[in-house]
């Protein structure tokens, strides 16, 4: 299975960081991501009413922006936060963003 | 002339926010209203070669999603920075971003 694509931190863009963080559902993804740690793809599907297809197009949205990480593990993909990318690139912006959601 | 319409504070949405600066120019448009404190509609679209209808189109969402506030000074439109709204409504937010342009 090839791996997803994950822009390197350094080309990590402001514009695209807003425009993926622009959105109720993405928006909701950080909150989990911040809170738990990980997310399991599609363990929230279900629980907010969302069909695969519409998570999947998400989550890439958030991984090809730089907001989060996607691993194989098995035959789950695994979500993390690239906290540390994400405070290394705009310092404060996710601490700010997250205190308001 | 009617007035242009703004959000009250409390309406003002993060979603909505993050959307308006999800983009290069308006990003410029933002840097400048910090650094300059006020901007008049028209003065930046010769020096950012674009036309006034996209200009117009740029103030507007801008406008629409509570990052400005425009009044009409004689027969000119004069921009500033809803600087307080937006730091009471989401403290930090812009000036983790103000940083990063």
């Amino acid at each position: 299975m090839r791996s997803p694509q994950h822009p390197a931190t350094d080309d990590i863009q402001l514009t695209e960081v807003l425009r993926a963080l622009s959105d109720p559902v993405r928006l909701e993804i950080l909150g989990r991501l911040a809170r738990e740690g990980h997310l399991y793809c599609f363990e929230l599907g279900a629980e907010m009413d969302l069909h695969k297809s519409t998570l999947s197009h998400h989550y890439r949205i958030l991984r090809e922006a730089g907001v989060t990480h996607t691993s194989q593990e098995g035959r789950r993909k695994r979500l993390t936060l690239r906290r540390d990318d994400l405070d290394a690139r705009f310092p404060g912006l996710l601490d700010s963003i997250l205190a308001a959601v």
